[in-house]
C-alpha cells in the first residue's frame, strides 16, 4: 500500500471537527445545540443576489475567465474605490473563496522552508495553507489582557530571520474581533519595508466594524504597492459563504502574473457564485446598517453576559463577529467536549470552538474559546446562561 | 521588492493563452474566429439542473459540509453504481472541479521530488498541479501512428525509479480522445501492483464514448482499492464547466482522510454548483444519447474533413471531444498564431490549440494541434475548410 505524503500526514485537523461527533450525539439525545462554534452567519443573503441567480439568463453554465468575469472585476474595483482603495480591475483576480486567494499568495510568493509571521491567535486554516506550501508559521503572541492588540513591534521584529518572507494579518481579526489602529498599521508598514517582506492581509470582515471609523485597508498604506497582497471574500460580507467567491488584489505585477498562472491551472472561479457576487455589489447600504446593528446587539449581549460570569475575561471586539474569552477552566478542548457530552440546561447546550486551534504555540490558548455571535440575540442570551451554568458545574473548573 | 517563489516562476504558461491576444485582435479586425481551442462545449446544461438553481428554496447561500452535501454524495455513489463501480457515499469527496481533486491527490499522496508517470500527450494543467506539489512529471510517449494507444508497458516500466509514486491516466483521453482497452487497463493494473504505485485516473469524459462498450473505470479493476484515486467532474458531463464541481473517489481510507484535511482547510465546495450537480444526476438518458449523437456527427465531419487534406494525419478518437492531428507544418505554435494574425477565408479564421502544451518532452508534438469539436457540425465543416486553405497558404508548410 502506497504511503501518504508528509504533507498529507501533517495537515492540521481541527479541534472543532473533533467535537463534531459529540454535537451529533447531543442532538441524537434530544438536546438543542446552540452553535456558536462556526462563522456561518444566520443573516440572509441580500435579495438582489438571490434574485440574480434565480433569474439568470443562461442556458449553459460556462467557465468564466480564469481571473473572473471582467464585469465583476470592474465592479469590485469600484467597490474598493468606495472604501478608499484605488485599484484597477486588472489588479483583481476573482478566487474560489478567500481560501484560494491565500493558497495562491503562499504558493506564488513563498518557497518551501520560508517563514511567515502571524500574530496569534489566528484563523486556524492559515496553518493548512502553510502546510500545503511547505511554509513555516512563526507566531507572535497578542494578549487577551491587551484586547488582542498588535504585539509590540519589537517582539515581531525579534521573529524576523533570513527565511522570513511575509507577515500575515487579519483585520478585523478572526478569531479576536480586534481592529488594528492606524498607528499599528503604520508600525506594520515600517517593519514590512525595513525587511522587504510581503504583507498578506485578510480583510474579509471589512464591513463588520463597530467603531466610528471604518478600518483602513493595507492597500491604502503608502509605499507598499510591491508588498501587499489582499485576500477578500464575499462569504461574510453578503452572508454567502457557499458561493465560494473571493478575490486576490495586488498592485505587484509580478505577483499578479504568478497568481494568474495558478488561476489558469484551475481554469475558472465558480460562475454561479460570481453571478451572486456581482449582483451583491448593488446591495443597499441599509442592508449593512441593519446587519451591523444586529451584530452590535448580539455582541453586547454576549460580552455583557460573559463578563457577569465569575472568572471570565473577554475583551470587547471592535469588528468581525467573534470574541475570544478566557474561561476559568483546565482545558477548553475538554470543556467544549464536556458541554456537548455531559451537560445541558433545560435541554439546551452550546457548542464553542476551543481556541487551541487558533494558536501555533503549543499550549497557548488552552483556557480560551472562540465564540461566534452568529445567532439572534435571544439565542445568544440563552447560550450565555447555558455557559454560565456549565462553568458552575464543570468538574475541571479552576479553584 | 520581495521575489516571486520558484514555483510561481515555474508555473507553466499555456500556449493557448499566448494566442489569446491574437484572437482578440482578429475579432477587432472584424473576423469571425471559430474556437476549436478549448473544451467549453456549446451543449446546453440539462434543464433539470438549471431549474434546480433557479428554483432553489434558500434564503442563505451557506457552506456545505467540506466533503459536499450528504444527499449529493449519496446520489454520486448511486451514479457510480450505475456505471459498474461500487462505492459508498463516504468514499466520495465533492471537490471544486476535477482540478481540485487532482490538487488534493497530488498533495496527499506525493512528496516534493516524487515522480508521476503520465502518458503524453496529456492535459496541460497536470503540469501546474505537479508544480504546486513540487512533483516531477515523467512523460512516456504514446504515438499518433498507434492512435495514441497506451505505450508498451515495457516503456512505462523503464521510467519507474525509486522516486516513482504514481501513474496518472486520463480515460477517455484529453487531448487524444483515446479510450483504453481492457487489456491496456489490465497492463496498467499489473504495473501499479508490481511497483506499489498510486493510480490517479481522470475519468471526466466517461459519458463521451463512441464505441459499443462504455469505458471501464479503474475503480472496477480488482485489487487496486488501496491504489486508485479517481478524479471526476460535472463540467463536461452536463456541460456545466462553470459550476466548479467535481469529485475525488478512493477506497483507500488513509488517502480519503488526508484529502479530507485539505478539503476542510478550504471549508466547502460551491453550494450553488452542487445544487446544479445533484439535480443533474436525474438527467434523462435521452440527453446523453442526443449529445453523443451530436458529437459523433461532429467528430466524423472533423476527421473525414481533415483526412482529405494532403499531409494531415489524425486518428479517429473513440471518446471525449478532442482530436490530435499532425499537420504538414514547421511549428504548430507558429501556425496557430499565423492563422489568427495573418489568415482568413472569407472573413473566417480558426483558433486551435498547439499540442506543445500537452507534451512534457521538449519539442514533442511541435507539428500537432488539439482540435476540440465543441461547435455544431456546420461550424466544424467550415473550420476544416478554413484550416485546409490556411495550410495551403501557410509559408511554414513542409515541402
Amino acid at each position: 500500500m502506497p504511503r501518504i505524503s508528509t504533507k498529507g500526514q501533517s495537515m492540521p485537523d481541527s479541534p472543532i471537527r473533533k467535537l463534531a461527533p459529540f454535537a451529533v450525539a447531543a442532538k441524537a439525545a434530544g438536546r438543542r445545540v446552540l452553535h456558536l462554534n462556526i462563522g456561518q452567519p444566520d443573516i440572509e443573503t441580500p435579495d438582489i443576489a438571490m434574485a440574480a441567480v434565480r433569474g439568470m439568463d443562461r442556458t449553459v453554465i460556462e467557465y468564466s475567465p480564469s481571473d473572473g468575469f471582467a464585469s465583476y472585476r470592474e465592479g469590485l474595483a469600484a467597490y474598493y474605490g468606495s472604501v478608499g482603495v484605488e485599484v484597477s480591475p486588472e489588479q483583481v483576480i476573482v478566487t474560489t473563496g478567500g481560501s484560494e486567494a491565500l493558497v495562491f499568495a503562499f504558493q506564488a510568493c513563498l518557497e518551501p522552508g520560508d517563514e511567515v509571521i502571524i500574530p496569534e491567535p489566528f484563523y486556524a486554516n492559515y496553518n493548512g495553507f502553510a502546510t500545503m506550501a511547505g511554509v513555516k508559521v512563526v507566531p507572535v503572541a497578542s494578549r487577551i489582557e491587551d484586547g488582542f492588540a498588535l504585539p509590540p513591534v519589537a517582539e515581531i521584529a525579534e521573529r524576523v530571520t533570513d527565511r522570513t518572507r511575509a507577515i500575515l494579518m487579519c483585520n478585523p481579526g478572526n478569531p479576536t474581533g480586534y481592529v488594528y489602529t492606524d498607528a499599528e498599521l503604520e508600525a506594520i508598514r515600517a517593519l514590512v519595508l525595513e525587511h522587504d517582506l510581503y504583507l498578506f492581509a485578510d480583510e474579509v470582515y471589512r464591513e463588520f466594524c463597530y467603531g466610528e471609523k471604518p478600518p483602513r485597508s493595507v492597500l491604502a498604506l503608502e509605499g507598499l504597492d510591491d508588498h501587499v497582497v489582499l485576500m477578500d471574500s464575499v462569504s461574510k460580507r453578503y452572508s454567502m459563504c457557499g458561493a465560494r467567491v473571493g478575490a486576490l488584489v495586488t498592485r505587484n505585477a509580478a505577483v499578479h502574473q504568478a497568481c494568474m498562472r495558478f488561476a489558469m491551472a484551475r481554469l475558472s472561479p465558480p460562475t454561479l457564485g460570481q453571478i451572486a457576487g456581482e449582483a451583491a455589489l448593488q446591495t443597499p447600504r441599509s442592508y449593512f446598517e441593519e446587519v451591523k446593528a444586529a451584530y452590535v446587539g448580539r455582541r453586547d449581549a454576549l460580552i455583557n453576559g460573559l463578563r457577569a460570569i465569575p472568572g471570565v475575561t473577554v475583551p470587547t471586539p471592535g469588528g468581525a463577529f467573534y470574541a475570544v474569552a478566557r474561561l476559568p477552566i483546565d482545558s477548553s478542548d475538554a470543556f467544549c467536549q464536556w458541554m456537548l457530552s455531559d451537560f445541558h440546561l433545560g435541554g439546551d447546550t452550546v457548542m464553542l470552538a476551543p481556541a487551541s486551534g487558533f494558536y501555533a504555540t503549543p499550549g497557548a490558548g488552552s483556557d480560551e474559546v472562540r465564540i461566534a455571535y452568529v445567532l439572534e440575540e435571544a439565542a445568544i442570551r440563552r447560550a450565555v446562561e447555558v455557559v454560565a451554568a456549565a462553568l458552575a458545574a464543570y468538574p475541571g473548573r479552576n479553584a
